[in-house]
């Protein structure tokens, strides 16, 4: 298993809810707006840059998929608003 | 120095500005309309987790800091539009 970050900025409306649809179906979960998260094994890490590549319409568009250590993922810092 | 890429939902305009602003400041470039990430020190994350806490204002603003490997960040996949 990986753990995986998407971060995207998708201009099209349609395109940019097409995607977020895609990565709850692989299996990764909203962190932010544009932004997804998620343990995924070999295969659907393949299956996700696949997808991503679909989704890239116009020169503003640009999607990053980040790999990190589980360490590093349960290190992170989240502040949220009460 | 230390890799992060720090993610937000911050829901008011002037709010959202003003913390990309101190992003800008402290050395980390953007990435996404709402993500930054950079190589930062030690006492630059202090600074850095010290300073996003003053922008969580509402109960839907959120912001995540996630530190990461250097090799992580290098392997990441960048998919970008023409």
């Amino acid at each position: 298993m990986v753990r995986v970050i998407v971060i995207y900025d998708i201009t099209d409306d349609t395109q940019r809810t097409k995607l977020s649809n895609e990565l709850f179906k692989i299996g990764l979960s909203r962190i932010q707006k544009s932004a997804f998260s998620g343990d995924i094994d070999s295969q659907r890490f393949k299956d996700l840059t696949r997808i991503c590549q679909d989704f890239i319409k116009s020169s503003n568009d640009v999607i990053h998929v980040v790999t990190l250590g589980i360490r590093d993922w349960e290190r992170r810092i989240v502040l949220r608003g009460e």
